[in-house]
């Protein structure tokens, strides 16, 4: 295998500025095709329930069933899944489990309220969601420890129902997905998947409740769906391929920073890997590192083309300005891989999740660190924050006027209210304006 | 006048639930000839920035312009209005501000961390957007006080520049908007609207600076266009239209009661108002003070339109219905005009914010009571909160690993990544296993 070729940046190049827009650049665009297919699926699901949904999985996913009751599993089949799981695998899930429910607690709101001098009460009461819906992709992008990253926050929020979707083309299961979702305690599972899936959880069926929110990844026809759905129900963000960011002061062994950015590479072709260091040196040593380890990784074929075709290796002045490059970026996964991280967490304004020293490997947080592992992609660390409890909870408004209050401020009120042209508004406050 | 004909229903009727989902049924349909334009004008904006904003603010605002620094508004023109309003409107709009920034002041999320017994640490970062758009509406619907909301939670929050955008069509300026703006900390003013002011936000053009998360209200137009852009920016949720649920024991003056339900209905002709009451003869009463007071109302034609064809006036068994009926609903505003308003709060689940007590005017809420008047609308209180300091927030997850704690997540972790088959995954964390 001839060595790897993949992007050098120096940020002293006159055009870095616009290489690095151009490497970070992404796109994803539902074509006027997948829109139209997926609007289809959305009107017949609304207008049709459970028989739309029941069509559309027995042609997609091979399958050759009757009714929405068979692509229901049990309880009793989720826990068996459970049950049946090697020792070492249960023990890994429940050790990671109880470290992700740990820090999400942690996340919990609560509502509050305070009193003025005239007895005036304001606050903000924070309740859960009724009812969530996650869906769970199938095949091979089908991962346990998102089950437990996507219920465990609903869980602690307190959300009453938790309804999981994952198609089962050809009637596929996944074993440890099943046992995930036991051990998360979702409450509901149908194998379905796919625009109809979202369509069933939106809208509702004769069998599928209607829910809240959906959350959860998935391919380019559940992106389109979901970004359909979105007022009708709640969505998460809509997630671009996964990245990471390497900063290293180039004192970390380069074979451990190699396999880090390989991590992220092995998801998929459209995953982003880049290191910036201000060690030249060193960066041609994780590239001999690469170079070295590729051959013995299993899935090879698909980290060559994410390195090639994403990666970058980026050589910059000192780490103020890998600072710079860091916050331009917004990446998913930040990894400062230095000798005193907290001296620098300060100044990133923008990442994901921040892995704090050389022993922090961001698989670690995907699995079991505690921090979910569904985060910003794409540069939206800008203005979104990792799933957490916050987003399985809403907030409302606590206005309780006393007598005294609401004739001073209906004063108030009443001037504003006129300055809009809006009296109906004026004249209900001005009905609590004691009279002298 | 005639009497107005509004919908009364009882929860005792057999076809109660389907006459509320018929009552309650909105859709706000961006049709295909919308999507078109507002496609075509993202699309032009994208590619050619300042001039196609020129262009389209020109033909759609019927000015006359030759750049867009022409379209900019000076600070020094923003403290000209606010030094220019008159003494009475000047002190209700700063109080207003002041009581707005009070209560924000408690939302402001704040960073933290915990440390395990091995020494791993874990957190919590918490940090402001660095720049946002606020899209203000011209004409009749542009309104001071939504400045003061949009614009002061971004404020509190610490967001670096806010952007405003607020067309003026034939060159008609609102000095009440630009008073609000200034008083608010506004950056920036472009007098730019519709769905070219969303795409210079969100792609930023020669003179407008690109915004990390657009909010604010407006047309279909502008709602089509930040769904388009979502994902490459934030946005807020899109708004439906105003309703309010008035919940009255039976006690409240009618005449209140009747206002309450004007305020929202003259807001526009698609407004709901909805009165829910045990008591028969109180429901009465108000319909009388509502046949009363219309002939006096300045905006009687909106509010006819509006209560003929989307108010009710429910009658319910009791209390506990009504906190049933409440949750069905979900309302933008709840006003619980009854004796003890704090022993029903604990049953309402949904309700973007609760007005408490007989005092307690929906209308002081919309002005100066110090919550945020940008509220969840159309049942989307379900799973959405008041816009509030979080949306101009995110949040970053802090994780540090001991060389201890390294070694022994990097365990878990290496079961659970190879159980997904992602090896590169499981390597990366068992390099930091240690070797005994």
């Amino acid at each position: 295998m001839s060595d790897l070729s993949i992007t050098r940046l120096d940020s002293q190049q006159d055009d870095f500025a616009a290489e690095l827009d151009r490497l970070l650049a992404w796109e994803s665009v539902s074509d006027g095709k997948v829109n139209q297919i997926v609007d289809e699926i959305l009107g017949r699901v609304k207008a049709e329930g459970d028989a739309a949904v029941v069509e559309y999985t027995n042609r997609f996913d091979r399958l050759q069933v009757e009714s929405m009751a068979e692509l229901e599993m049990s309880q009793e089949r989720l826990h068996n899944a459970l049950d049946n799981l090697p020792a070492e695998q249960r023990q890994a899930l429940e050790t990671a489990a109880e470290r992700v429910r740990g820090y999400h607690e942690r996340q919990k709101g609560e509502s509050w309220q305070y009193s003025e001098a005239d007895g005036t009460m304001l606050g903000q009461k924070v309740t859960p969601m009724d009812r969530v819906g996650l869906y769970v992709p199938g095949g091979k992008a089908s991962y346990p420890s998102s089950v437990l990253m996507n219920a465990m926050p609903a869980k602690v929020a307190g959300v009453a129902e938790i309804i999981m979707v994952v198609p089962t083309p050809d009637g596929e299961v996944n074993e440890l997905v099943l046992a995930a979702a036991a051990l998360a305690g979702v409450d509901r599972v149908f194998c379905v998947g796919g625009a109809q899936a979202v369509a069933a959880l939106a809208y509702g069926t004769e069998t599928v409740p209607k829910v809240d929110k959906i959350v959860g990844p998935g391919n380019i026809f559940v992106a389109t769906a979901k970004r359909a759905v979105f007022g009708a129900v709640g969505i998460d963000m809509i997630a671009g391929p996964s990245e990471i960011l390497v900063v290293c002061d180039g004192k970390t062994d380069p074979d451990w920073i190699a396999m880090d950015l390989f991590s992220q590479a092995e998801h998929d072709e459209d995953a982003q890997s880049i290191l910036v260091s201000p060690d030249a040196d060193f960066i041609s040593a994780v590239e001999a590192s690469i170079n070295k380890l590729l051959p013995t990784m299993e899935r090879k074929s698909i980290i060559d083309v994410s390195l090639r075709e994403r990666a970058a290796l980026i050589k910059v002045k000192d780490m103020d300005e890998a600072m710079e490059v860091t916050n331009r970026i917004a990446p998913e996964h930040l990894e400062l891989s230095v000798e005193d991280p907290e001296s620098l967490v300060p100044k990133v304004r923008h990442a994901g999740a921040i892995f704090m020293g050389r022993y922090t490997a961001e698989a670690l947080g995907d699995y079991c660190a505690g921090p979910n592992h569904v985060l910003p992609t794409s540069g939206t660390a800008r203005f979104s924050s990792p799933l957490g409890v916050y987003d399985f909870q809403k907030r409302s408004s606590l206005i309780m006027f006393s007598a005294e209050g609401a004739s001073e401020m209906g004063k108030v009120a009443s001037v504003l209210a006129r300055g809009e042209s809006l009296t109906a508004h004026a004249r209900s406050a001005e009905y609590r304006i004691k009279k002298d």
